[in-house]
């Protein structure tokens, strides 16, 4: 942590947010284009090209915005690693907010592109499964999710390519086999964006509270495995 | 190796225990997961996204865990590492308790949540299939899977983006194209685990005996290949 | 950059073009390929299967040629390192012709080897997805595209693992989602080569303007993120 | 190159034959296997699913046993190395030898295990795809896999991994796009060991002249691309 004079620290910072702006849009233009596209097409991704998109452009922004930002693109993440004291607090709810811009202007461009979607990549449970199970299985997706971003990245940033393959195999997993039951948001952004253009609240309460709940208990389980030391959780 | 005093040699132990317990929870979580979803939703998940979903969790628990247990989650791995002189013996009962209690754990779950399942992810011969051909079969994935992971280890551990991905590799293929056939186990408790709940105890042999008969082949026949001094075995 | 005599330099140049070309050869043979296959068998490859041949044919050639040619294949991506001043606007031509040889060798042979195909992987917008979004839908994926290559480039170089496996995944994911509205081309020379052979010029205006324009806003916005020491854009 | 003696040198020699065996064993059992289970099941693994276990089978040899013998398995690259003087003209029968056991054992499990299935993973071309086209198609495959081995080996040998990424790559995407016409042999030996149980060998003259040329033609080329002084050929 070299010193830099105040105004250069700023124009750092707004390069963090710029980068979390750029890479959630990114991931959800990508992610619920696929979700849209295979909607309007009658499947002609499959659901296992739409949790391959997911995977990918994770592991593909990782790539480009690790290094300058950690590359959170999730409120989840982000809280996550202030509560593990990685990441300031004073930072979190800017991270948040530039990751609602990128997320709401990707759902954006998604409804002028295909006005014919319903749904627009948004999250709900499948039909018959209970939502407090869908919200025990959010949990334990996030849970997951942020034992290996804990695991993998530098402080709070995921960098390079082990960060990269192992986030990104991550989420295309957890979409492919959980994607049929939750839609696997494991990111409450993800959810509210396209929420906000198909009208349908619903459920977001289960998106939002399930996937801090992971994070942060994956975080708290840290202790466990990793030396007391290398973590200040 | 450096010398450390005993009871933080304990914590450090029990570190390793919790990484196997996390590591096969979410191993047979998602593994075992992805095939029940796929069962209750008519093969919503298909056959090359179950096969993709075992590939990449246990990537991704190499990556999170394998510089601090090793990343068995495999009693045939852990005996096989132990055969090979490369592990301690005494801590083979402990690795594997730690590995049926992650797996266990995350069968109950399933169990909870996905009532309506007969299978849980069980392993079973196909019909038709002998089963002393489904224990050769599962003898020869073993042995493929063990001969990788001897080649990658450090040591016991499997550390790095060479041996998640090497390993993750082999267990995506062998699921790929065994799995129709003996659902491509490889590994005595991920096949107990579902058992346990479904009550089919019917080839359970097949699938304990197997496993640790093809990794003990393949430390074997590692001196064919390795040099000597490279590998006690 | 060490000094080099006038005649090797030359012949340093003409490693690059050859490479150009050949990679660009492998790259559309193998991906137009798989649609004039795919297209002459009844979808014996799949949707996915195609996207899986782009992405990982892209990834290899970036393996064997990035410290030769800078691995572009895509006039879209030089012009773009160009804009950047990270790529000579002189030898921009030479580049574009090695690509267009490269990319035009490869159809005519495909169009030798299957001719009962109709299309031979040309690009065009779905039926009922109006041109003009096709063209917003290419600008974006292009932005993308070369916002990851902008990050993980060495100069203008597409260099190694971390370089192979980002572009190579961006290639794979966009081409999973978007190929169903607009192919995914994000390459003027990609959308031409073909089109010589079937004749369908109609679209083309679009398939070479929006990924050019892509390519240079992604540049552009490049300085909102990265140091401004480390790109000259 | 250190100096070793003479006894030790024979051992080490051995120990190259006992890789090439295990690895195109491994390499022939799962390749050919994941075709004959598609073929006896009906198509439950997929072509997409054949496709990727090729892949990840080669990628997971060449972690394996990369560093030992360099995990040819394919006397076409054998051939294409010796052809550029990187690799001992003497030693080419005795690994053409070594990878002729090793496939040979795996169609022999293969055909003893599924006596149902009538082809074994043989490769012939599609009907209605004339042979000589099925001859160039092949020739190009290996062009392109020998092209990325030269770029990506160090001396003969495929080590690491940008080797086992980028070959296990290049054999997924091909067996990808390329399996329906001509089942994506690029390998004399993969061709000619299932040939032997299924007694069908009208074809085998182009699975076994189209690869060597092509490798050959591969070397040939890397003078165009390479520095004169850092390939032999």
């Amino acid at each position: 942590m070299e010193k830099v004079e105040p105004v250069t620290r700023k124009v750092n910072l707004m390069k963090k947010y710029y980068a979390e702006i750029i890479g959630t849009f990114a991931m959800v233009f990508c992610g619920c284009g696929a979700m849209t596209i295979n909607e309007i097409t009658n499947g002609s991704i499959s659901h296992v090209g739409v949790a391959i998109t997911w995977g990918l452009i994770v592991m593909a922004m990782i790539y480009a915005f690790g290094e300058i930002s950690g590359a959170h693109f999730n409120p989840a993440v982000t809280i996550g690693f202030a509560f593990a004291k990685k990441f300031s607090w004073k930072k979190v709810p800017k991270y948040i907010l530039a990751q609602a811009i990128g997320a709401i202007l990707a759902c954006f461009i998604l409804w002028f592109l295909f006005p014919q979607s319903q749904f627009l990549g948004e999250t709900t449970p499948a039909e018959g499964f209970a939502p407090f199970k869908a919200a025990i299985l959010e949990f334990l997706l996030t849970f997951f999710l942020m034992v290996v971003i804990i695991n993998v990245s530098t402080g709070s940033k995921e960098i390079g390519t082990m960060a990269a393959i192992a986030v990104g195999g991550v989420i295309l997993l957890e979409a492919m086999f959980a994607g049929p039951m939750t839609k696997a948001s494991m990111n409450p952004i993800r959810s509210i964006a396209p929420a906000l253009f198909t009208g349908n609240f619903q459920y977001l309460w289960l998106y939002i509270s399930a996937p801090i709940l992971g994070a942060i208990t994956a975080v708290s389980s840290c202790k466990l495995v990793k030396d007391d030391n290398c973590c200040d959780c």
